[in-house]
């Protein structure tokens, strides 16, 4: 029995949102009761940054989440998983993003550590997507008769860049924790404006 | 490629009703074994008066938000961006929230200091409309044909004036927070009541 | 502009979902390391009894507001409003839930105070909805032609005999909190199965 | 007054979707200012395990209730009850995954206890899907033409078996809690991959 894309959407845009809004909870509350809260604020930078990083990459992904589901018009039992796996990897973001948060401002190889365990994140959410892909790309009577024949290549191909993207900033972290980060704004920034505006 | 405002309509739901219910992790429970839990809780108010007035804030910009893809029949990448962008702002909510419940009964620059962040996430917010807005006054092929033509002008100078009052609220927050507060209180007050009844 | 009543069934199907789930956080892990984990989690039994009253009280309070929204077919602003004060009351219960938690076992003026906010919550709950419903009775033009005529006052009724009920269980915690938990409960129980069940 | 199954999918999604990514908080972000991230988190597989886990249990236990509700026409207050038993269960699995993350490094007796509560809760969960199944057995009349007249029968019996499969994991959960994680484990992995394609 295969179904429509309503439920499938439904628990993705659950996801997608909460992973989202739970990103504030790990942007901690300074515990300064004699000391001067805006200093403490301004130490936290790396919370905020976070923050607005891993709300831009969750955002990003579900615009790509809705591009592809976009061209789905009926939903098997094993999409439903590929999906799940998507939404697994999708819904870890909060726990790197806390990591960098706490751990960027000390420099050193804990900094180091937690940006590479953000880009590791960072990739296996790409790959999340090439597979779910892969799946649409041998499965394509799933598919919309309008999705473009080319589709599941292209987007396969895309992700895997996403996954290199995201190796090469992982290698810039084991230089400069900071560079990774800057490089994880811009990676995202750039996929934002440079799509073609025509494709959703 | 373009489509309806269906997930555009479900995430911001997701963000808009986990970021309201999320407040109430912010209150946090007092740790009394030995002492008087009543009295603790009655010191507690300012997360109290914290919790009420921003699920009042969050819940009259989701009466705007409503009001505003009401208005939308087609949904493109852009207005994906700039949704995510007043999603994002609102989602932040609960940490000056938070900051406020903490340092607001403490008097002094402490809680100058959290009413300012509140009143800066709350210009933001209202900022954040201000652009989506814009963008809808560009690209009116997305608005439906119903839509008032002045809707994006009207809409963006009450945006703008939102960022304005609170502004406002900002500078009085340096001369005294408590009365910020209330102002926050006020302000949404004035919004549920002052309006028309026959704009949703 | 008015509209349908999509949006409102998101936003309150969202923040019944989030307070009931949010409830399982108040739930404490036991810090044992080098006791007997066992012994631990018994001695918490009134976070699992929390966790059940509160969550039968939310599903039971969804099932309320599923009744009440199937009555409508056209929701104007004032809607949204009385709509967002039954959602603000609701979600506040995880709140006092952990507080009976955390102070039930104790015994004592805390576990009264613990169980008298409880009621105090589940009374502003019942509240609203009488206020939601004074306002639908207003404004019949809100409701479905197929709704039962004297619905409203039947539901502002009902609405007044929960927060009587609930004010009877804060009396009885005074005398003996443990009573006053068990009578949450079987209120919750009651309300199950008593309904006529012609009536979703 | 029966209705269809909009707002039963909604909440139940919602539920799904928190319950899922709530997971999240449970992973702790290692406390180590001076000490060396990369060996703590190491040292921390058992909340990544644990996360793993229980993400792809609740994503099947979706699977399952999506097949279910897919086979519903008409929802009455009885299934609305049931119904919420299942989602009560599910979205208290976070508790015993933290529980599990927590003591399962630990060994001993702590260890032992932890995997038995969490394989008592998967047996709850699979026990609400036997009592949902059974009530749609009875009350045909809310059910699809289409579904199959075994179906129900063929449902409990499965639940059922998941009962006792998760009773069993619990035995061995005394013998060796390491081993029970990973009979959890498998116990999911053969549920993805041994259904029958053909049934979503």
């Amino acid at each position: 029995m295969t179904q429509g894309t309503d439920r499938l959407k439904a628990l993705s845009d659950g996801v997608f949102a909460i992973a989202a809004t739970l990103l504030v909870i790990e942007v901690a509350v300074p515990d300064v009761p004699r000391g001067d809260l805006l200093s403490a604020l301004r130490h936290e930078w790396p919370s905020f940054a976070g923050y607005a990083v891993s709300f831009a990459v969750i955002g990003v992904l579900w615009v790509n989440h809705n591009a592809t589901v976009a061209r789905v018009v009926v939903v098997d039992r094993g999409l439903l998983f590929w999906n799940l796996l998507v939404l697994g990897t999708v819904a870890f973001i909060p726990f790197p993003t806390a990591l960098v948060a706490k751990y960027l401002g000390d420099g050193g190889s804990n900094a180091t550590s937690a940006t590479v365990g953000y880009a590791l994140v960072m990739m296996a959410c790409a790959a999340s997507f090439a597979t779910l892909w892969l799946y649409l790309g041998r499965h394509r009577e799933l598919l919309a008769e309008t999705c473009e024949p080319h589709a599941p290549q292209v987007a396969v191909r895309r992700a895997l860049g996403g996954v290199g993207a995201y190796a090469a900033t992982a290698l810039l972290a084991l230089l400069d924790p900071l560079l990774a980060v800057a490089a994880f704004f811009l990676l995202t920034v750039a996929f934002v404006f440079a799509e073609r505006p025509a494709k959703v």
